[in-house]
């Protein structure tokens, strides 16, 4: 008997859960590769995650996923194209185009290099040897240009990897809004420059002990809604967030004893990843309606926590005096308003996670035309430190003293994802529309914070957003939400109102 | 062309390489689900290694696999069976017809139930809730008869299952060795309580910081030859050690701050099993030359390092001086004698982990017996926790004083391994036999030990056994090094040597 449709659908399903059953394997073996391995067991940890890959590489590409598409495509079920059925079939009908496109042999070169990379990335930046880097990184480069290719494009080769990050997005669009984003935010940062006011930072650089940053983090990834029955927190070299699982998501992040907000705002940064991930409907892990829509999106509930959250003084009314009792040496004769305004330093600085929230946007638009620069070849891996010193010059106007801190500060381009670094920028600018928007509906967001309640705002980010996966594309999503397309508009004015009293800005 | 036998061959075991690619990944979600799994992630864990291990038995019985080494199996290749080829051919041959009898619907069966025991064990263990394991032992003791009954045996279904462990073991003939340790353990044993000397066991339960013991522990694993660039320790409820590739090899313990041989024995314990795995040859990762023979060989390798090494006279000779600075608060004014006869205090207690050298052998009959119980259908799971109060009453005179520290102290069988206590005694009688032999042939390893160097033990180890894999059986291998087969001499010999001195028996 010919299986209905209904029949059909489930067995797509089940098809795309069992490879999510290998997905998630695969995160494990990449999350302890960068918390656990012992130094010696890297190839063999390649082989794995290579093996791994090309398993569900093959099963990405299984032609009876093809089949059962094509039968739903024109079904009932795919009516409504942001139902969860319809969601379903649409966004697995893209990654099927798009994974059939490329072949397991690029796949696997992909794969080897990206961990192959990462592990010489991790030596290279210790030892502060871009040379050691550099061969890698080619191969890396070539490899992106060739999967371009391959999947195909309609402007530039760009435009194939940014897609794989931000669906449906564009590099001339993108262009656009960072350059209008560039365009308000350079006078503004220069009016701060220009002020005689100036934080005292110092009291960021004292003696805060880290096992006291440890629980102190933790708490407070815990307060704005990290669930550690569904996840853990640990360090590594490079912070990061791993879902593998429906209750398994691991947020990673590195202590300075002497800095700060170095470890405490990459912890709410990585917690406001994980907490999208645990907001995600559980009973669809692996499936669309379950699974983050974008990474600008993601990047906007971690950049929201972070920064409009954990960086405003409500935040800090309530967290204040805990951070007191915490780091006594440090803080015990601080004020809570020398505090706030350290926290909110606008100041060009060498390190992008380290940046504050104006000048941030500067560090991405640069990785952001650097890479576009190599895809492109107009720009040789040989030259790139060169490029990096002068943009930084150009952009921030400050020159890296060393690679180590200038442009092997960063994993991704080692772990092959480029097209990545405009979806950070995206995030601020969604998570300050977003965040505007909650501001409006629920009002009184300050107040609660200042309380330490930050329920209601969990709740409206994952009713509006998490739960609804992949039902939408981003560009819907902000829409719908928020009744605009995305714009600069919110987060230039949450600057300038952030900045006007602390610098006494006109 | 017809594939000539060589390209057969190498087309073999690159087919086991790959599943090994599997298992080892499986071994980390393994490690991983008992060392830091969020608690609300078991269910999906257990998914996660289904199936995987469901796609490693699909490989494991490939009839594809069966063909290859049909062909193999009159070959030049196979002539030699102590050759590399041959006993790569010979044990293939022998795994592939195990588990070509086992459905996958059992295996999945099995993994499923194992990981979830676990899960139910380590609550219950906490709780001191017998009852609350009780139904998912009752479901695997009835999921491992059906394992015995569909792989076949000849005298008892427990042959099957003893096989799977110490392969070629013949119950009847285990039991035979044992009751002969008995008879004459007990002797010893009675001699010994009926001293008028004894340790003072107090100084091992003062306070003795855990962090100290972490790199006292760790310090000492490195100084017996366990390589930290290719291996890690960590901690977890219950120890153990798992190979997970040629290169990564971890041992866990557990820390008690007011009981020093706990963590260190242990610790000393698991990195003898991690030598062996490091001894391997890593160029046959995952194939037969390149891994371990037995367990009781396994066994043999940790106890010996524990025992013959960790508890003798001339290891202290070196350690305690390092001891009296780790923990001086403890320690400072300790006779090194004094030191040495409580870590070597024979006396009947609770927990089998924790028990001397001579009584540890008892802790192993017993569970021995009521597995075989168990399996036989002698005795029914509800009946279980009197029946292991009973037989502590009669072979070591003392009664748990609940089940946490009785029946749930092990691991073993919430996880489905039954036919696998017997190996730890084997291990014993094995690393005594072993250690004569080496001490015959290298001569002055005590006063070796007594200087720290432990480098030549470690050489004749991973020439005689390590090395050999599984080229040879087990009992081939003893004969093979010690010139005779496996009896209790050596053992009883070595625990006499030991205690009169101490005890001053006759």
């Amino acid at each position: 008997m010919k299986p209905s449709n209904t029949q059909i659908f489930e067995s797509l399903c089940n098809h795309v859960r069992e490879t999510a059953l290998l997905s998630s394997s695969n995160a494990l073996l990449g999350w302890d590769e960068r918390t656990g391995l012992p130094s010696a067991a890297g190839p063999y940890r390649a082989d794995q995650m290579t093996y791994l890959s090309g398993l569900i590489h093959q099963r990405q590409t299984d032609p009876q996923l093809g089949e059962w598409l094509m039968t739903l495509a024109n079904s009932e079920l795919a009516g409504d194209p942001n139902s969860d059925t319809g969601a379903t079939i649409r966004q697995l009908q893209r990654t099927f185009d798009r994974k059939t496109k490329l072949p397991q042999r690029l796949v696997e070169e992909l794969t080897r290099t990206s961990v192959l990379g990462q592990q010489a990335w991790s030596k290279a930046r210790k030892e502060n040897d871009f040379a050691a880097f550099q061969p890698i990184l080619e191969q890396t480069i070539k490899l992106k240009r060739e999967e371009a290719a391959t999947i195909g494009y309609q402007d530039c080769a760009y435009d194939a990897l940014l897609d794989d990050y931000e669906p449906h997005e564009r590099t001339a669009d993108v262009t656009r809004i960072l350059n209008d984003l560039r365009e308000r935010l350079v006078p503004l940062v220069a009016e701060i420059s220009e002020s005689n006011r100036k934080p005292n930072v110092d009291l960021l650089r004292q003696s805060y002990p880290i096992a006291a940053q440890q629980s102190f983090g933790r708490a407070a990834a815990e307060m704005i809604g990290f669930q550690f029955d569904r996840g853990r927190l640990d360090e590594t070299d490079h912070p990061f967030c791993s879902g593998m699982g429906p209750d398994d998501c691991r947020i990673l992040t590195r202590y300075d004893e002497h800095f700060f907000p170095s470890a405490f705002f990459s912890t709410l940064h990585e917690a406001g990843h994980g907490i999208y991930e645990q907001g995600l409907r559980r009973e669809f892990f692996g499936l669309p309606p379950g699974e983050y829509v974008s990474l600008g999106i993601h990047e906007s509930q971690s950049r929201l926590w972070e920064n409009l959250v954990g960086r405003s003084e409500s935040f800090w009314k309530w967290m204040f005096p805990q951070a007191q009792k915490a780091f006594p040496a440090a803080l015990k004769d601080v004020q809570l308003d020398d505090f706030y305004f350290a926290i909110n330093d606008v100041r060009p600085s060498l390190i992008r996670v380290e940046a504050d929230e104006a000048t941030y946007n500067l560090h991405i638009i640069l990785r952001f035309e650097l890479e576009q620069a190599l895809i492109d070849d107009q720009l040789s891996v040989v030259d790139l430190p060169q490029a990096w010193q002068e943009q930084y010059q150009q952009y921030l106007g400050i020159t890296p003293p060393n690679d180590a801190d200038g442009i092997l500060q960063d994993i991704h381009w080692s772990a092959g994802l480029i097209g990545y670094f405009a979806t950070y920028s995206l995030g601020n600018l969604y998570a300050a529309q977003f965040f505007q928007q909650a501001d409006a509906e629920i009002g009184g967001l300050a107040e609660s914070f200042a309380q330490g309640d930050f329920h209601v705002l969990g709740e409206w980010l994952r009713d509006k957003i998490h739960q609804r996966g992949q039902c939408h594309t981003p560009a819907e999503l902000v829409e719908m939400i928020t009744g605009r397309k995305l714009q600069c508009d919110a987060l230039i004015q949450h600057l300038r109102d952030k900045a006007s009293p602390l610098y006494g800005l006109s």
